[in-house]
């Protein structure tokens, strides 16, 4: 086995798992939280992979978003990796919430101190996966996964879907910081990883990778608008709406929730909608 | 208004409100939580009352216990209460997780230094609902109460449906301390808060209390077969099923749950069966 367990909890009828692993692409162990179905022992499910935000461990959402209730339900396999390596002697990433630990923005970095371990992108779409599959191989099938996100997550969950096409089914997020480039959490996080190249930044952000999407986007996007970071223009829904429009896209249901904030309470309510979105996309 | 609303927070179509009072009891600040479900917004429905465990605050149950899903599916109001007075430079009562402050056990506390502010059977039973239902009046149904809890939180619940018959219409309890006359953290607490005379604690403890009960018991209780405090012999809920049986009483369902542990997300899982279970008996 890859994985150390941690712990084993039973839930919804399934399992969660909490797993650690030794990572190749990051340099460091990497906790991770596996959701398994009842239905996962007797044949293989499809797998939901979940992004969290700024400040979170994998437990964060685990024990706060219920996704574990609807995916019980349904059949799907969820999947909570960390928000960034840890561990790492590097000066100054552990001094704003918002950047360097818990705060990657799951891009592979490109500037020192960070490059060298801050791999998340590459960790996210071929190591973990790859790993999880193998060492669950029976349980989780590895030609149906979808992807969701929440804050930074729902712009990592939105960014890596339109990167690599055809590698998840469909895509979701809560809240996400849809147009990165622009607001100044990203902008933040892509100067500090990426360097002051704003033609680099592009190929990170949903809204200006969406403008090359081929075919239907399969996708839902859930923001409240009492969510302070929406007000503040963290969040930039509406642009990447309009990319999305101009550009003829068809697939976005992008909804706006009634005096909903930014917080697990938020998520708790529509994550029904978001697990069946996947699960659609899933073929259960 | 005689509560501080220290936060409103749109939930799965209600509000959850954190809120704070100066209690007369208990002579401090009081926390809680309220979660009105959208049906109140239009007629007055029932309320369950949560007591949470040791250790615990109003938002642990709040933030993962998920109550409010199902409250809201079923239209009934959620309360909150906290775990004891908090803020008293009471000489070590915030020495152990288990005695003191968060471990009040429910009751009125009898010995020094305890007795002046620990009056926690009191305060539930009325000045905190009195106040509730005056200050909700037309959201909440003051003659349709039910009660339930986790663990510590279990044995409040229990304890306070025998001691008032007719109060609440039902109870249940999620891995309760069933019997805490006769293991080590209710042995602890009487001790601490009631003195030596164990003729004393039989009046506080569910498996003697029920011997008295008259009619049926609309009660619901689980426990998981993993959980260590039940390995332990902290819970004890054979005790209170005998004490039932023995005395010919009806209506006790209490099932052992396979596997599962002390956790929320034990709580998580059967949160459905004891909002269901309150429902039918608060006439929804």
């Amino acid at each position: 086995m890859a994985f150390t367990t941690k712990a084993t909890i039973a839930s919804f009828g399934g399992q969660l798992l909490k797993l650690s692993h030794k990572s190749a692409v990051t340099g460091t162990d990497m906790a991770l939280n596996l959701y398994l179905p009842p239905q996962s022992s007797t044949k293989a499910v499809p797998l939901l992979m979940y992004l969290s935000g700024l400040t979170c461990t994998p437990d964060n959402a685990t024990e706060k978003a219920f996704l574990q209730s609807s995916a019980s339900a349904r059949g799907l396999a969820l999947l909570f990796p960390d928000t960034s390596p840890r561990g790492l002697d590097i000066p100054g990433a552990n001094d704003a919430y918002d950047f360097g630990e818990a705060a990657s923005f799951y891009i592979d970095a490109t500037r020192a101190p960070y490059a060298q371990n801050y791999q998340m992108e590459s960790y996210l779409t071929t190591e973990l996966p790859d790993l999880v599959f193998r060492e669950f191989a029976g349980k989780l099938d590895p030609s149906r996964l979808s992807i969701t996100g929440h804050s930074m997550g729902g712009h990592g969950a939105l960014s890596l879907y339109l990167k690599y096409p055809g590698k998840y089914r469909s895509v979701s997020a809560f809240a996400p910081i849809a147009n990165p480039s622009r607001c100044p959490w990203g902008e933040k996080a892509f100067s500090g990883y990426l360097g002051d190249d704003r033609e680099e930044w592009k190929k990170h952000d949903a809204t200006e990778l969406v403008k090359g999407w081929k075919g239907p986007l399969n996708a839902l996007i859930d923001v409240g608008t009492g969510d302070n970071f929406y007000k503040q223009g963290q969040l930039l829904p509406e642009n990447f709406e309009k990319a999305v429009k101009d550009a003829g896209i068809e697939g976005l249901e992008l909804r706006y929730q009634e005096g909903y904030d930014h917080s697990y309470f938020f998520m708790a309510t529509f994550q029904h909608d978001h697990v069946n979105h996947a699960a659609k996309f899933l073929g259960l």
